[in-house]
């Protein structure tokens, strides 16, 4: 049960969305711009990236629901995303995305752990500044998604079907635009 | 020295936000609102929260930046900034807002680290279910910002007047705002 009262009975994110419609646009317009902008990047590499974060910070809706996005954008499917979050070293991923990955286990565990290092690894995998800049600012957004889904006790729902069907709208319409709403004055 | 090449003098995440202009916007909206936007609790508190969290973090650049902000907008200026550093426990500040500091301080450690222990305490000095979700989220967000200044290894001046300057632009202009530019134009 939610630590504050959300009069919404939406999971995860979603109702706190709900809550606070003023907060809600900027974090919406910030995962809209990382997550679905224009990039070299693709979709699937991005929520990939938010998917291991969020498994890392062991938060159980966010993980859920952009392991379904990735799922639903990589050929590979659920079961790389899967490889991903048991050890991104073993799993069958290019080398530059490996070294992204890397860079976002860093920052997981705070902004002073990104190395030269690993900075120099992604760049000699062929890493553009702007894809490690995009891949910091990820990992960094989801310590912050992470933490508000979770410091709040949002419920997170198990069955998989509904992050999958979630995954089809974010697929369609992105994350900028509100799902439809019955008007009122149109019920019957 | 950061570790992408920015192409910007700007410190901390001014260079960022002008590397990355299309992420800059919605970071700021979200500040705004957080930080200066409608709330029972005022902008000094708010900007202390960031500070505290900041501190947590070890993030240098943002930690003198909200500290001055907090500082600028406190009756007790920088000196009770800096006991909130310290130790919220004996700093001089109502109860409430000691309670609001102890959540944000497990938000920081980890989403799962907020109990019903720490949220009961908030709401018996009379906290409201909005103030604890700005308070949840202020802290998230800074666990986002803490992320990315540190994460790119941005530059962190040591001259606190400049922070001080800096007070003052965000007092009169906000978040939003760009900093004047002289027009090409213009120029002689």
């Amino acid at each position: 049960m939610p630590h504050i009262t959300l009069g919404s009975d939406a999971p995860g994110i979603r109702g706190l969305f709900e809550f606070r419609p003023e907060t809600a646009r900027p974090l919406n317009a910030l995962v809209e711009t990382l997550l679905r902008g224009d990039n070299t990047l693709s979709r699937g590499e991005r929520e990939l990236i938010a998917a291991y974060v969020s498994a890392l910070n062991e938060c159980r809706f966010c993980y859920s629901s952009h392991a379904a996005f990735a799922a639903a954008q990589l050929p590979q499917g659920m079961t790389l995303v899967e490889q991903v979050r048991r050890d991104p070293a073993t799993a069958p991923i290019p080398a530059k995305l490996r070294a992204l990955l890397d860079i976002a286990a860093a920052v997981q565990r705070g902004g002073r752990e990104v190395g030269e290092q690993e900075v120099a690894a992604a760049l000699a995998e062929g890493a553009t500044d702007l894809e490690i800049h995009d891949t910091v600012l990820i990992a960094a957004a989801f310590c912050m998604f992470n933490r508000y889904v979770d410091g709040l006790a949002t419920v997170a729902p198990d069955d998989p079907d509904g992050y999958a069907a979630v995954a089809q709208w974010i697929l369609s319409e992105g994350y900028v635009a509100e799902p439809p709403k019955v008007e009122a004055a149109a019920r019957p």
